[in-house]
């Protein structure tokens, strides 16, 4: 039975990435060697984290201010790197509060200095994003969640001329679409849903805001270092590095963040419309707000939530249950996901609702 | 040729797991997926997490009070958690100062509140460890790094009735030698030497230390969120995490940590057996505290030095120069490592004695 993965994360990878990872466990680059026994200060190893950073700077087309790095965990150590590094302990940080992962954010930040929820949708129960915002003038910083991949929500403009940096985090979105990239001051990404596996982050941040706050930074904690030490300040994920790379280079061969976008916007399209044409099916976001890479659904009867989810999992349909905070149900439609995949879904949500119609 | 993996870490790992992972990496357990690809919150991978769990237990044999748990980064974000959940900002912490290592954990400790310096090697160039301390009798812990990758030397014995709690980094000789492991009341490793990839590391604690200091601590670097949460607070390194429970299922077939302590012994005294005998080589660390897991030498006239890097690299032996900010050479005996490539390492020292001498 052919399987289509629509798990939310750790979720897709391409086939070609896994099977040259799979090779690189055996002998990576003709060394003999497994990827995992290589010294992470060799050329073996520091090429792979030359070439990823180089790819990321040309897929996102970063200006030369936008240093690139890759550290240790996911958007949850984020969520404290970031105040730690940019917010004062008598400064106030401006938050966006649009769901889970930005609701984990700001609760950290308080830890760091005061926090202005600027904008909130917490009033439709996160099924929308904002559309204005009340800013501390005088903030640290603004940061908001790209992509909710919970709520199934995403930012599709962005705030401008703000006057302070803009902080994003684009763990569940990043590489899927063009944007002007140069616009946010500091970019955080886990790995796990479009470019790798879970255990590594990709940092993007302007080098022009570090440095203005005069808190003791912990060195693992310490943009500035991990900028100097190129990444390298301790001995890095290797392996969860590798796998950005050979997941980057595919992008690239798939003709970058443009082409892959236009292939996004094709399965998001196909997903809602099936989705909007089928009164069996309802979609809680407010569809102006919705995400091209989480989206997520109810059943208008949800007695038949459990039918549905049995006969969907017999179809090879994997992972499309909702987050256990929010229940219903999920499709996550990242970059390896094929446009097939959603083609079976719809197929199966057709039948199914004819069925019961 | 043969290769004879001596890398200090990342490092050798048994041969059999990298083929179990590298198949995992195209079908993981029958589940057409990749591991990189399965939901960390499925059965697939909560029993990958649980069954880790278990045998670091077992292994080690570890009481009811001491917690088991994996996460994110190395040692490096260790030499910041640590401080962060034991010492108070008005208490002070008792660190001994035996290489490189324990001096980065001095100073992240710093950070958090006072530190006392119980015991120093610096006087020796770090080749001894000290024998007796001067504690800070009201300290919150004492902290020792059990073994110096990079000086090449290990304690063989611990302080006792030290009346306070006993932490260690042990990230460079866990799962190698039979220890009381329950003397210890916090115990942290990465796991890139003796238990798998770079990119997650294992932490013991005694759950009765905790809570006695009244910090505001982030939920990432809280240990009692990640004991609550079982290692699943955030996404966790699920495939770096996976090749430990594979290496620790290797150890265990090969008898456990007594048979492997056996080996190690073996290892050890063969090198360093070699190393005494040939006056072209010489050891700078004082022969009762040399590490059994990295053995480090110098030649006697370093003009040799590149003759002999290069003919061994010829001979198939890997990662044999010393780390750059000591210079020489450096031999990593790690459990993964068969006596044959100690055998190769010591016959083409002696081949080289006899061509020079």
């Amino acid at each position: 039975m052919t399987l289509h993965n629509f798990n939310a994360g750790p979720s897709i990878l391409p086939k070609t990435v896994l099977s040259e990872a799979s090779n690189a466990l055996l002998d990576f680059n003709g060394s003999g060697l497994s990827i995992l026994e290589i010294g992470h200060r060799t050329p073996l190893f520091t090429s792979v984290m030359e070439e990823a950073r180089a790819l990321v700077r040309e897929l996102l087309q970063l200006d030369q201010a936008h240093e690139v790095l890759f550290l240790h965990g996911g958007a949850t150590l984020q969520f404290v790197q970031v105040p730690m590094n940019l917010l004062g302990a008598n400064q106030v940080a401006n938050y966006t509060e649009t769901g889970t992962w930005s609701e984990k954010a700001i609760k950290e930040a308080r830890l760091f200095g005061g926090v202005q929820v600027a904008g909130s949708s917490l009033h439709t129960g996160h099924t929308t994003i904002p559309k204005s915002l009340n800013l501390n003038p005088s903030g640290a910083y603004l940061h908001l969640t790209t992509n909710e991949t919970i709520a199934g929500t995403q930012w599709h403009q962005f705030p401008t001329a703000i006057g302070m940096p803009l902080v994003a985090d684009m763990s569940s979105d990043i590489m899927s679409r063009v944007l002007d990239f140069n616009q946010f001051d500091l970019i955080y990404a886990g790995a796990q849903k479009n470019m790798g596996p879970a255990g590594v982050s990709l940092v993007i941040v302007n080098k022009n805001c570090l440095g203005k706050i005069d808190r003791s930074i912990p060195a693992f904690m310490d943009y500035r270092l991990h900028i100097k030490e190129a990444s390298m300040l301790n001995t890095p994920p290797v392996f969860a590095v590798y796998v950005v790379l050979l997941t980057l280079r595919w992008l690239k061969a798939q003709g970058g963040v443009a082409v892959m976008e236009q292939k996004n916007k094709a399965k998001a399209k196909l997903f809602y419309d099936t989705l909007d044409a089928l009164p069996l099916f309802q979609g809680p976001v407010t569809k102006e707000d919705r995400s091209m890479m989480n989206a997520v659904f109810l059943l208008q009867d949800p007695k038949l939530e459990k039918e549905f989810l049995i006969a969907a999992e017999q179809e090879g349909m994997v992972g499309i249950k909702g987050h256990r905070s929010v229940g219903g149900f999920r499709v996550s439609l990242y970059n390896a996901l094929p446009i097939e995949s959603v083609q079976a879904i719809t197929s199966f949500m057709h039948s199914f609702s004819t069925k019961k119609g």
